[in-house]
Parts: structure tokens; sequence; C-alpha cells
């Protein structure tokens, strides 16, 4: 068995108002960053697993974003996988 | 001024307990994913930010993690910035 190290990227779907990045761009006007604008808030989730070989463990990550980590109806999510 | 797009990631400390991932991890196994280990949750944060070149907007952008998006006491954070 293999160790595998995951990053993964869940975000609000972009046709989907994001109420936290909203507030967070007002925010940022009134510390007086108003160069900054769209910001859009997701989750950053890293994880270890044990599987034989990549391709395992990219599917067990899968399963995992499908069945716990993402709302498939509102977010999306993107992953990368590395051996550690 | 150019536009930028930055991908900020903000993650609890090492040292830190993480409750939102350990109850996620214990969720895993109770999925049947009992490969999966250490699951750790934090932020992903997208925003677009105009500026003169790469150094004023990562300037700006590392403002703004410090004064809005991270804890420090709690967080770190990682950035990167790309032109649009």
């Amino acid at each position: 068995m293999t160790k595998f190290q995951a990053e993964i990227e869940v975000m609000p779907k972009k046709e989907i108002l994001d109420p936290q990045g909203k507030a967070v761009t007002g925010s940022m006007k009134n510390l007086g960053l108003t160069e900054i604008h769209n910001v859009r808030i997701g989750k950053h989730i890293t994880l270890e697993i044990e599987a034989e070989n990549t391709e395992v463990a990219s599917a067990k990550v899968d399963q995992a974003c499908k069945s716990l980590l993402a709302n498939l109806i509102m977010e999306s999510y993107t992953f990368k996988i590395a051996e550690v």
C-alpha cells in the first residue's frame, strides 16, 4: 500500500450566489482595498489516503467528494493527488 | 491597470486541532472509506484584483489575508497570483 496526499478544492458554482464572498468583497472596500472584486470562498481540504496505486486513490477521493465533501447541487470540486 | 486573479489557501496550523476535519475523518470510516486519514479543512478563496504589476497585486493580497481572510493565530495562508 502506498500513501498519497490529496488536495481538494470545493467551490460554490459560478452561477450560484456566494453570500460569504459578497460580504468579504464589501469588507475589502471598508479596509481600503478597493481594487479587490469578486471574492469567492470555498473549502480547501487535505487528506491522506492509502491505496495500491494512483488510480485507486483517485477513485476513493472522488467517492469521498461526491458522498461527503461537496454538495454537488451548489458546489463543484477539483483535486490533485501526490505520493508522499 | 492590469487584472489579476488570486488563489488563496487558508489552512488551520498543523499544531492546532481541526475539529471539523476530525469529524469528517470519522464520517469517512462510517462511509466505508477506511483508507482515508488526517482530513484537514481550510478555506479556498479566489478574488480579482486590479494593480499596476504583480508585485503590487501580491502586496495587496497579502494585506487582505493578514487583515481579513486569515486568523494568523490559528491559520496560515499561501497564495498564487496570475494575470488574466
